[in-house]
C-alpha cells in the first residue's frame, strides 16, 4: 500500500522506498533524495484513487480532513477535480514550474484581410426604433447593395425574390452612416446610436468588432440561429453563388466578450457548445482596452505523441491549464491574462471546466491574427483529451 | 394590380371589387361591405410580397412611407416580419379580435409526483467554499445516498468506482441540510446559503425549483452539458440501472427565468437551443411571486388540418403569437403575461423571433402541471409551422 506523510500543509511527503518508486515512475512528487515532496493535490489523488494511506503524527488522517486543510482556499476543489480527471486518462499534470526558454508551443492563426469595396452612391432609409431596422428607399440600390456586398436582407430570408426592399440591422445601419453612404430620414446617426447604446450595454463593443472584420472584407450577418452575436464569411463571400438557389453555409462564429464584463462559466460555455453543436469554429473576440489582469495558469499538462503518453523526462508540456468551475464567473481581464499568462510560457491555454457533478468539460484557445487589428480574438475549440 | 388606398394610418382600405374579391379569398382585411378595411401590416404585406400599389390623395405611395408613419409604434417591424413569414408559409393569421367562447386549445400537460423518501441517518461535510462542493465524511453512507437517492457523485464522473468519496453539489448539500441529514464541521448552514446568493444573484430561485422537483421525487442534476441549469430525471431514477454499466440518459431539462429578470431573446433562445440541439425537452421555470404584467398578444393564428390551410370562415385559431425580436429584452412578468392572455383567448402560446436578418423562428409554449406545486413551468418546443 502507498504511504503518505502528511507532516503540515506545505509538508506532504512520500519516504518509504517502494511507494517512492512507484510514485516516481508514475511522475508524482518532487524527488528530495530522502524524500518524494508531493502537492495537496497529489497526495489527494493518491488516497482517492490509488487507496493510499495517510499519517499524521502517527495516525491515519482520511481524504476529507486533509482536503478541509485546503478548503479556504481558493477554487481548491475544480483544481482536484481537474488533476484527476487529467490523470485518469493516463496523462501527466503538474503543477507550473519557473519558466523555461523551450520551443515555442503557442498556436497563432492568421486570418487573411482584404479591404472592403464600398459603392460610391449614396442612400436614405427609414429607421425603425423599437425594432432598430432600417429599410432603404432605393429599391435597386437596395438589391444592389445586397447583392454585391450582402448588406441587409433583400426580400425574404431565403427567399430574397419574395419582397423588393432592403432591410438594414443596426450594424449595417450604422457602418453605413459612419462610411458616410447612408443618412437615415426623420433621425440623425447620433440619435440610432444612443438608441442601440440603451437597448444594450455591450452595444460599442459588438460594434467595434463589427466593424473591424467588415472593413477586412469578411462578411458579418447575426449569429441568432447559431447562439452567437455573428455568423463570419470570408472575404468575397455574396448572399447566393451564381447559378444557384443555395445559400453557401458560414463555417465561424463570432461571440463578443469584453474585457470589462464578466459571465458565469456555465453561460460562458453555453455558447461555445450551440457554435459546436452545428459544427462552427468558434471565435471568441475580447475587445478593449482595459490591461489583462495577471493571472497565473494552474497546471501545465503533458500529452501524447504518437500513441504514447509524454512525461517530464522525454518532453516538456505542451498546455497551460486554467481550472474552473460551473458556477463560478470568469472576466474579460482574467480571460486575456490566462491567455498571456500561457503565452509567456509558450504553451497553449487550455480551460478545464469542472461540472456540479465532477466531469470535467476541456476546450483548446488558440490566437488569431487578423490582418491589422488591434483586437484580440481566439478561437476555442471542444477537446477531448 | 392590387389597389390599396391610404387615407389615414388609422384608415386603410381597399374599394376596387377585384382587389376586394382577391383579398376577401385570401382572408385579408375586415369588410366593411362597401370598402375591405386592412390593418397596416396587411397593406406592408400586399405591397411588399404581391405587388400592390398604395395611393394617398390619388399619388403612389411607396413601402417606406407607409411604414414610417409606424415607425415610433412598439416593435412595428418585429410584428411586420413575424406576420409576413406566417403568411408565406400558406397560412392565415390575424389581429385578435374581442375573446370568444371557443373550445380550450390552451394545453396543459401533467408530470406525476411521488414523495422523496430521505434516510433517517446523519451525515456530516466539509464544505468548500470558493468551489461550493462538499464532501461526506462518511465513505459508506456517501455510497448509500449515492446509489439510493443519487445525491451527490460517488467516485468519479462516468467511473464511480474510481474513488471512494461523495461530492455533494451546493443544491444537494443545502437540500440535505433543510432536510436535517447533514450538518456542516466548521461552518453553518446560513453561511453557506449566504455564499451561494454572493455568489449568484437568482441563486434562492433556482434552489426554490431544485427542491419543489426533488420534495417530488425527481433526480436533478446539473444540466451544464446541455446549456440548462439542470437536468431531469422522473421519480426512481438511479445512477446506473441494475447490472448495466451505462448511465440512463435524461430527456428533460430545466431553465430557471424568475419573474423579476429580464433577459436578451438572443440569450433566452440560447438556452433552447441547446436543448434541442442534444433532443432534451426544454422546461422553463417562472418562480417568483410577482405578478404576472399585462401584456397583450399581437396575432392569433390558424394552422393546418389534414394538411389544409384552416382559416376564419371554417375554424378557430389555434395559437396566439407574441412577436419578438433578437435584440429586445423580455421579462419574465411579461413572459408570464403572454401565457396568462393566451390562456384567457383559450389558445396555445407560440413565440415568434425575427432575427435582425429577418428569419422567423418559433416556439411553442405549453404549461405543465407538476403535482401539487405552486410554481409555474412550461414546457418550450421549436417549432416548424
Amino acid at each position: 500500500m502507498l504511504q503518505i506523510d502528511f507532516a503540515s500543509k506545505n509538508r506532504i511527503t512520500a519516504v518509504d522506498q517502494s511507494t517512492k518508486d512507484i510514485l516516481g515512475k508514475g511522475f508524482f512528487g518532487d524527488d528530495e533524495g530522502k524524500s518524494l515532496r508531493l502537492s495537496p493535490e497529489e497526495a489527494l489523488y493518491l488516497m482517492d484513487v490509488r487507496n493510499a494511506e495517510c499519517t499524521h503524527n502517527g495516525r491515519s488522517m482520511p481524504f476529507d480532513e486533509l482536503a478541509s486543510g485546503f478548503s479556504k482556499s481558493g477554487k481548491f476543489m475544480a483544481k482536484y477535480l481537474t488533476y484527476r480527471d487529467w490523470r485518469d486518462r493516463g496523462l501527466v499534470i503538474r503543477r507550473p514550474g519557473p519558466v523555461r526558454s523551450t520551443a515555442n508551443k503557442t498556436p497563432v492563426k492568421s486570418y487573411p484581410g482584404s479591404r472592403i469595396k464600398l459603392p460610391k452612391y449614396k442612400l436614405t432609409c427609414t429607421f425603425f426604433n423599437s425594432d432598430m431596422v432600417s429599410i432603404i428607399g432605393d429599391k435597386d440600390k437596395g438589391k444592389q447593395l445586397y447583392e454585391s456586398l450582402w448588406l441587409g436582407q433583400y426580400g425574404s430570408y431565403k427567399a430574397q425574390d419574395r419582397g423588393q426592399l432592403n432591410k438594414l440591422d443596426i450594424f449595417e445601419t450604422l457602418y453605413l452612416m459612419d462610411k458616410r453612404i447612408l443618412r437615415p430620414l426623420s433621425t440623425t446617426p447620433l440619435s440610432i446610436r444612443r438608441t442601440a447604446r440603451a437597448r444594450r450595454r455591450d452595444f460599442d463593443r459588438l460594434y467595434e468588432v463589427y466593424r473591424d472584420w467588415r472593413d477586412r472584407g469578411y462578411v458579418i450577418k447575426t449569429g441568432f440561429k447559431f447562439g452567437t452575436h455573428f455568423r463570419v464569411y470570408f472575404p468575397g463571400a455574396r448572399p447566393m453563388t451564381a447559378g444557384s438557389t443555395e445559400r453557401i453555409h458560414s463555417k465561424h462564429v463570432i461571440h463578443v466578450f469584453p474585457k470589462e464584463s464578466r459571465l458565469l462559466i456555465s453561460e460562458w460555455a453555453r455558447a461555445i457548445r450551440v457554435a459546436h453543436s452545428v459544427r462552427k469554429t468558434f471565435i471568441l473576440a475580447v475587445p478593449g482596452n482595459l490591461p489583462a489582469q495577471k493571472v497565473g495558469i494552474d497546471y501545465v499538462l503533458f500529452h501524447r505523441r504518437g500513441g504514447e503518453a509524454e512525461n517530464p523526462k522525454t518532453a516538456t508540456p505542451r498546455y497551460g491549464m486554467l481550472s474552473l468551475s460551473e458556477d463560478e464567473y470568469i472576466g474579460g481581464r482574467e480571460f486575456a491574462g490566462a491567455i498571456a499568462e500561457a503565452k509567456r510560457r509558450r504553451l497553449e491555454l487550455v480551460m478545464a471546466i469542472a461540472d456540479r457533478e465532477t466531469a470535467v468539460t476541456y476546450y483548446r484557445i488558440r490566437q488569431i491574427r487578423l490582418a491589422n487589428s488591434r483586437n484580440e480574438y481566439y478561437e476555442i475549440d471542444w477537446m477531448q483529451p
